[in-house]
């Protein structure tokens, strides 16, 4: 049931955010017949970023609307990736900071073995600070949910 | 007091992990002037991790050894870090789980104005799981902090 | 001071919102001599869901008004059961979910010995999920403190 | 895709537990054609009262062992349990506290939808406090995941 | 029911440990005819810390041996003074630092109105750090509970 | 590197708050040369108590308006301040609870070496219970960092 190492979906996800090319890591994810999507969300609310990306989940076909067990899965998965970004309290302005992140959702299958089937991971990158322009550093986070 | 696009110290240290040509951001970091070191550790006690991570950047010069200020520095990167890789309570063994990371410290000036002197990213990348080969899922963290 | 089989009063509070029979186990509680009352509360913010239950429990008069000491016990026994209903940060709306929850609170003596006096249990039972209808699975919460 | 009032896969794990008639529950969960199994553990350290859960479940069949993707959902629905157990940190013995605890699960398909699928539910009763005979109240904690 | 100024016994406990004069402190809190006692621990344990505070109350007699609503009392106290001394997570080695704390228990009657009754402070004062001579910077915490 | 006695940044930080002359303390904190100010802010919103410390240290020039450095310094003294107040989770109206709190601003050199440098520590003291006159009991956090 090894993770395989050119399916790292967690290292990917977090690729579609980082790399300088990033079409390239677009084209390995393509190729390997995933689902992936990315897209950007401002706020000084965590449930903004929430719905931004169940939204963008959703709009791309990556869960299925209307099945609680994929928004279930990819819920887990963006609060787990929001604790990277938050470090101790998902709290974003009722601790009076704010967030800019890009977000990559890719769902697929990871593991060699079929049986481990389809897994979903969520990564956030961006930057994190009060709210004023420039007094803020980065931050990342990444989920990862069996779908 | 923006921070600069060419000096992104968090996706460097990040990309030291995850770039498929290490060397080459390892060029940029050395480029710009500043200090960095990566290193693996697995473990099932948190405190191995922390303490892999310190001694590294001691031993790479990173960190100044004996002052006290540098090292609240780093430990806070760290812990902030490990929030990422945890996702919820920053334990490892005492909830049967275990770790396996690589991990990145970059020391540096992410800032254009000078005023903003330097900074301290910890990235870390790998898997966490059960302590069963293959029983794992990736896991990403990183801290940032003044030095 | 051991607790007394007949006497779980964490037990009771939660039979009173799980039990097909609700009478048989309200009837248990009676004969005991005890206080308690039954409740219904469903909303975005945890603060409503303390508000309700406090409400119920002085309404009922289970807590005496206008006695701090009986309030803040009620109060950290109905935080301590949202802590099992949310699981890690005790946050509803701002993680965008919600509950739908019924609630028990029960006071009376579950120990042996007189000298361990009165206690408070507090519980909850329903669902939490999106927003969405049906997007939700069961959960449930018990608080206890000496009062 | 709402959850069915006969299949409330919570409650049956809660009940479980708590019902005088344990054999009742335990007919409801057989006739639904789900699987189930209940077992003990008391201990000082988390991760016993983890292990002791993940052994019940795949001896008992109710999830595959060497399939890690339902390892994954059994051990985020044990965390999400003790969370109900511990109130605030996971944490027992370095926090000079012991449980003793019965446990159920129950895995089963709790939605009208078929494309729900299956879920896994961990059920926690028993008693928390100081390791001292007596010195403590009872505790509960539930978790639910898909599998 | 308002807390009265002579007998703000959060401010007393902590003035047991830092006022230069403690001597005053302790005349003080005899006049209002409250039990007290002070201690001192270090360690990598936070159960450790938990033990020494609970034998000092035990051996003071400011809580009652053998009666469990008193030790729960004092417990809940202790642990809210744990999160003021380590801001997060209740842990000490297993994130890989150590405290050497002065600690004080204050029991006595805040609030103007009899019917608030008796209240227990823990305070601890001292230093959290890595485990190296001076690597350290002061921390303290209050925990409060009614008995 | 060790800590001066004389120099106890949060001691002397809490006393400004708690100590009966407060005149005394300040002018310890003068006669070091150290900076500081106080203030008070009472609000169900953590937010509005993390927006008055900093106010309150950018207007009294304690940490340089438009440094982000500092103010990154000062952000996570206060939120760990608030650890100590809250004690589990940093939330206030969420959970249907208000504060009361005065606090102090110190910046100096507590270390006998001059190459620690500086330090801030934010304290806080007051009372924090429900949104009803006298339901309150005392609370305290202290928060100290590098800056």
């Amino acid at each position: 049931m090894s993770l395989n190492k050119e399916r790292r979906i967690g290292r990917l996800a977090v690729m579609m955010l980082l790399d300088d090319d990033k079409e390239r890591t677009l084209e390995i994810v393509k190729e390997l017949g995933w689902t992936t999507c990315t897209g950007k969300v401002g706020s000084m609310e965590a449930s903004k970023v929430v719905a931004a990306i169940e939204t963008a989940a959703r709009k791309n076909e990556i869960v299925k609307t209307g099945v609680y067990r994929e928004g279930h899965a990819l819920y887990h998965a963006i609060i787990e990736a929001l604790h990277g970004v938050t470090r101790g309290q998902v709290q974003l302005g009722s601790v009076l900071r704010t967030v800019g992140l890009s977000f990559a959702i890719v769902r697929g299958e990871p593991y060699d073995s079929s049986e481990e089937g389809e897994w979903i991971a969520v990564s956030l990158y961006g930057t994190i600070g009060a709210p004023m322009k420039g007094a803020e550093h980065e931050t990342i986070g990444l989920g990862i949910n069996h779908i």
